[in-house]
């Protein structure tokens, strides 16, 4: 039904609808009225249905990670394709798609390296706020606003590139699927494409929160033997312990460095670490919890700008490796439909990892819920 | 011949005989006449017959890289088994080894792990410069000189625990093996075992001194098609030329920093980066000249005492691997004899990268043409 209606609007439009704006960063956001210009070329514009409320906003917010404001952010959601711009070829009005941070152009020289899916048409590390071409489709109170990611969830309608959008099975609960757009292969690409993780394993995760539960699901799923959970907010420690974490450290509540603890706990440090905060004294101390000779330290975590991680390269020396990527590693168009197929088949619970649902216009309340209480992910339904 | 007269040998006996003597840092080394005491339960005492001069014992000297002084350099050489201590099973007097700089238990937790190699009784991330019972052979004008590493081969007869010495055939030639003790499988594992260079691959090598020059060989053999190679000293480009080397720079002669040139260079950087000289600058130049999404960077070089190693996290967040090993990853006992059987079968020719001899009582002077010459390896000999 959604489909039909849709599919009759105008695509030529200018649609106002409700979005939540960041004008300045460390203040909430603010509904409002806003002007969704139609998709141009190569463009799509969408009806958001959820978007989940993801750790890198908050950083945004807390004006830690530099972002072009007045915004729309949010990067992670599901919607319906409402219209399309010229040359589009791979969606049409009707589908159901979840926005992707970052993009897959499939011309690039990463997109065509069979290891490569940091796409060159990228938008995450120098953010433009700006759609392909260089111009914003949003305006609120005569103002340009710019896109955040070349998404922007946190508005009943946004437009992204075509190569910045997956289409996803008809079947897809909208809600429900919505962190497969950044939370769930982010999370799990970094286990099972960065890592590769090994049964028996002993890993630990800094960070519960929602790319931190999804590495604790992956790695309970790839045999790990012995999960180490780290957070400072307990709240969080009987969910990850439910998840598969085997072992919760408190860094506040220890009286030597972290690291030292894990490497007490397990003789030799860990086989893999994972970094899923940000920052950079939970950096190092992954990268120092790993066994020397063979470890992994996998950094997801998205550091505030300008951040200099610093340590002695004798940490490095031993054989340890230490290594990133972004969306876990997967060529997003290609790997995250098969994400959501895996989820229709069952073959993956991520219904886990969604703790919160608020109707959009609370998203200050998601933002609070992520900051203080028991949340690994808060969806924001339209 | 030797064998015999080696066999011969009183082990209790306290040997007399000269070795280079570094009394302080940057200083050169005084040739002067020491005790070497007779192997105790586990150790072996060799006749060194030949021994390179590595940049790690070059930092050591100029005070970078902290040892306990006085001590006896050099952790490169191959020698014939003089006398055996209680206990010793794989070893007997006439047997040719090369001493390792890492040892290989093969009981610890990482020698029992199929990827580790830093075997837990290492004697280089805190170098007590004493054997494994905590005391010393070595005497000199009534004082006690540190060994090196578990080494020790700038002297004509030194002591190590049979653990840091790899048994190699009989047929070996002293003179050019001892190469493979050091140099060869620092540079040949950082590509075989621990970047895993691809056939048609871009490589960068910082340094075209030994290691650098074994990467160069090890990236050729490994099919790669451009080998950058990156040094301060000209003189080396030829030589490294003939080894594989396709492109030549200099960054003291370049308008901007060495890693803009790399990814002008290639377009997007290299698909793998050697650090083979062991400075904080040239790590992160490194890093830097790495294709972002897939690129691996290793670094081989030991950096000076007490370092940082500094860069900001967003250049590791697009997929780029930052790793290190030891002894390029071999497991040292069992893979070093193999090398040695590798060059009898002319499978590697590690020839061209001896480019000096000298007798050893010229050791001051084989420094000198490792700081300021065409030197890849200055052998001395006994």
């Amino acid at each position: 039904m959604e489909q039909v209606s849709l599919a009759t609007k105008t695509p030529s439009n200018v649609i106002t609808c409700k979005a939540a704006v960041a004008w300045t960063a460390n203040a909430p956001l603010s509904i409002e009225e806003v002007q969704v210009d139609p998709p141009k070329a190569g463009e799509v514009r969408i009806k958001i249905i959820s978007a989940g409320i993801c750790g890198t906003d908050n950083h945004i917010l807390e004006g830690k990670n530099k972002v072009p404001l007045p915004a729309i952010l949010g990067h992670e959601g599901a919607g319906i394709v409402e219209s399309v711009g010229p040359g589009v070829t791979t969606l049409k009005p009707g589908d159901k798609v979840l926005t992707l941070p970052l993009p897959e152009c499939r011309e690039c020289v990463y997109c065509l390296h069979p290891k490569g899916n940091f796409c060159k048409k990228e938008n995450i590390l120098s953010p433009t706020g700006l759609m392909l071409d260089g111009t914003s489709r949003f305006t609120c109170r005569g103002k340009k606003i710019y896109h955040l990611y070349g998404t922007s969830t946190f508005t009943e309608y946004t437009v992204a590139d075509e190569i910045a959008l997956a289409k996803i099975d008809d079947a897809a609960p909208m809600d429900k699927v919505c962190v497969l757009g950044c939370e769930v292969p982010t999370g799990f690409g970094a286990v099972f494409n960065t890592a590769q993780v090994t049964p028996g394993s002993t890993c630990v995760v800094f960070g519960l929160g929602g790319i931190g539960s999804a590495i604790v699901m992956a790695c309970k799923a790839s045999g790990a033997s012995r999960i180490i959970g780290v957070d400072i907010n307990e709240q969080k420690f009987p969910r990850a312990r439910a998840l598969g974490v085997t072992d919760c450290l408190n860094p506040n509540k220890l009286k030597k460095p972290v690291q030292e603890v894990v490497m007490e706990m397990t003789g030799i440090g860990a086989d893999f670490a994972f970094e899923a905060i940000g920052l950079i004294e939970t950096m190092v101390a992954a990268l120092k919890s790993c066994v020397m000779s063979y470890g992994v330290c996998v950094i997801m975590g998205v550091a505030p700008s300008g951040s200099q991680l610093s340590f002695d390269p004798a940490e490095l020396l031993p054989g340890r490796t230490l290594k990133s990527s972004v969306m876990g590693g997967y060529k997003t168009r290609d790997g995250i439909p098969k994400l959501v197929t895996d989820y229709l088949q069952k073959k993956i619970n991520t219904d886990v990892l969604i703790t919160h649902k608020l109707p959009f216009e609370k998203v200050n309340e998601g933002f609070k819920l992520l900051r203080e209480e028991n949340c690994i992910r808060c969806v924001l339904t339209f």
